[in-house]
């Protein structure tokens, strides 16, 4: 009986804290040996893969450690599986794992590695294959998940872009002149996390947020012009949170498509829209304009929220519990209360979650004042709770593969 | 026998600390009054200053409470007061400094503030004043101030720059493919921030910045390229640290200018270099490139080093102490030794320090090699002691100016 683990996606805050729940759960119920994959379901295929060492696990507090470094230590991929279950790789993909005699393999990722999580199920319920159980575990920073309250992932992700904004308000509020800021942020398609930052106004006096754009809505450009033009008459530094994937009304706006990392699921990578802004902003109204793209450090930075980091963990853990009966499902966190915080786990088929997106719901983002009041009940319980990082000399010390591996 | 204090030019992560030990040390001092100017020296024409109130100030703990909030705490201006010392306004200026019966003013800023100390001292000078001491409080995140070793706000922004290209390290590890990750920091015309960030590899197995380029060194358009190649034989992700000042020889890349606040000093606003220099090695190279531009949460962040709070607190206590006896100085470090790190402090002139501006030594240019060693040993100190932050669910909280002023 051995297990296997694998990081999938666009790595989060978090991440790391699920697989450590793996491991754990792992260590708990006496699997023989524990591989990870380097690299996701790639790893599996080139021979690319380490074993955990318990000895050295235990030995290095690395359960603890592996929940205050971001990203994906077992590195990551976008590999789409072919749609023809026919395909030579799945044929190379079960040859792979039965040598390694896996029993139990988790994939840790979002949307797209829950496809790769259901085709491998479909294809072994077609090749009638019942010596080893696939499941997933969710994480998304873009809360885009369906089948589930929120991703493990969404709050620190909140948190950061929060903290980050409260310190812009702290810049653009030393001049006195009339300024925009606009600050853009993750969520793909969705705007969980640009209206997240609503939650700031909650704790101040003065609102830190002025306007937020989500992609769920589109205005027009002479709206927007109009929003600040009225935004100004109450403050004269505005900042705007605005979601990667706004689109204005007449699509006047080009997503800029900016070189990054291949992607397998074709995803358009979507970025720009807040310089395109602050440029039109400037050239329309003559104010001073500035736009800031928090860019990747926003997935994958040190000011973890606890609860989050707790939750991607159980979730983890519970990935394992769940492969020890069933396959093709993923442990899931949904909501019973706001106030006091109380959720329950429960699992869900991972057809539930692979190729859809959630959105903000249609009746939270009828008006800014219903989105402000909805978004802050549901985001305030998930920001909560502090990970204090270990310094040596000013710079943070996290954990590496290397400390825990054979 | 008041006291005036104001703020000047682009904020830091510690400029309220230099004002909470001006404060202190005024309370200590028995100022009767002690004024705040909002927004500079602007705040005097336009009478727009504040009272510290004394007992809310000790009451709410306020001296501690400053050292934790980043930015200018009583706002800031880009004034330039006129070259012709018979100009109006520096009548009004010592009218109103007169009626208020401030005998010590402390100006807190960088080259363009010690201007202005240095103008109204001159002015104080011809016209024979001598119930008045006008003294300057250094700081700038760029570390380009003459006449110090190094000036506070440094050593906080090059820490939030270490740990936040040490957070985008292991986001762009986890892809195998061959990529470039260019992350431009501030600086104006000096390397001092990008440079520093050359720390993060000492204390790691592999290097997590693996290239800087800075303002004081150009390189061509060709050499650039070439080093990506050299480097890329050694790991495949490379990232790349570069000042926002930084030119290639032959000047191919413009400096974009973008929309930000008016600057009376007339710098020009330099930006852009990051995304010209990603997209050119992406048509060249064809390789995946991004770029990261820290923007302004780098002069104002949270992740505050302590050895740069305290610092900046205690100059802030000597600005007044020094005011006692003399005027037209500022107080400021000298360093005796690196390790053990030992500093004393000194007076300066203002004019040491005015419209001029400090570039990394040319012997420590010479080399990438020495510019590593040499910048390590010079930072390793200033980065160190942490300032931890209290949060109230998952979001920072910071002192508010109505929290002690009367």
């Amino acid at each position: 009986m051995n297990c296997l683990v694998g990081q999938s996606g666009g790595p989060t805050s978090v991440i790391n804290s699920s697989l450590a729940g793996v491991i754990k759960a792992s260590f708990d119920n006496n699997f023989k040996k524990v591989y990870a994959l380097l690299h996701g379901i790639e790893g599996l295929l080139t021979n690319n893969f380490v074993e955990i060492d318990k000895e050295k696990y235990l030995k290095t507090n690395s359960n603890k450690k592996l929940q205050k470094k971001p990203s994906s230590i077992l590195g990551s991929c976008r590999y789409k599986l072919p749609e023809d279950l026919n395909a030579e790789i799945y044929v190379k993909i079960f040859d792979k794992l039965k040598e390694l005699k896996i029993t139990n393999f988790v994939y840790i990722g979002g949307n797209d590695s829950m496809d790769t999580v259901d085709k491998l199920n479909k294809y072994m319920s077609i090749n009638e294959i019942y010596w080893i159980k696939i499941v997933g575990c969710p994480k998304t920073i873009d809360n885009d998940l369906f089948g589930m309250d929120h991703s493990p992932g969404f709050a620190s992700a909140a948190k950061f872009i929060m903290n980050t904004v409260k310190d812009i308000r702290t810049d653009v509020d030393i001049y006195s002149l009339k300024t925009v800021t606009f600050v853009e942020v993750m969520g793909r398609n969705t705007g969980w996390l640009a209206a997240a930052s609503y939650l700031l106004n909650e704790s101040s006096k003065k609102d830190i947020v002025n306007l937020v754009y989500i992609s769920e809505k589109s205005v027009s450009k002479d709206q927007i012009l109009e929003d600040i033009k009225e935004a100004h008459k109450k403050e004269p530094n505005l900042i705007i949170v605005i979601s990667e994937g706004f689109m204005d009304e007449e699509k006047f706006f080009e997503h800029v498509e900016y070189r990054s990392y291949d992607e397998g699921f074709n995803h358009p990578i979507i970025s720009g829209i807040s310089r395109q802004l602050s440029e039109y902003v400037y050239n329309k109204m003559g104010l001073k304009t500035k736009a800031i793209e928090l860019n990747i450090t926003q997935r994958t930075n040190h000011m973890i929220s606890k609860t989050d980091a707790d939750e991607a963990y159980l979730l983890g853990y519970k990935a394992i519990l769940g492969s020890l009966t069933g396959t093709n499902i993923v442990p899931v966190i949904n909501r019973v209360s706001d106030e006091p915080y109380e959720i329950v786990y429960s699992y869900v088929e991972s057809d539930t979650i692979s190729n859809k997106e959630k959105f903000l719901p249609k009746d939270w983002v009828k008006t800014n004042d219903i989105l402000r009041e909805k978004i802050c009940k549901y985001v305030k319980p998930l920001v909560c709770g502090e990970v204090i990082q270990e310094s040596e000399n000013g710079i943070h010390k996290y954990i590496e593969l290397e400390d825990f591996i054979k």
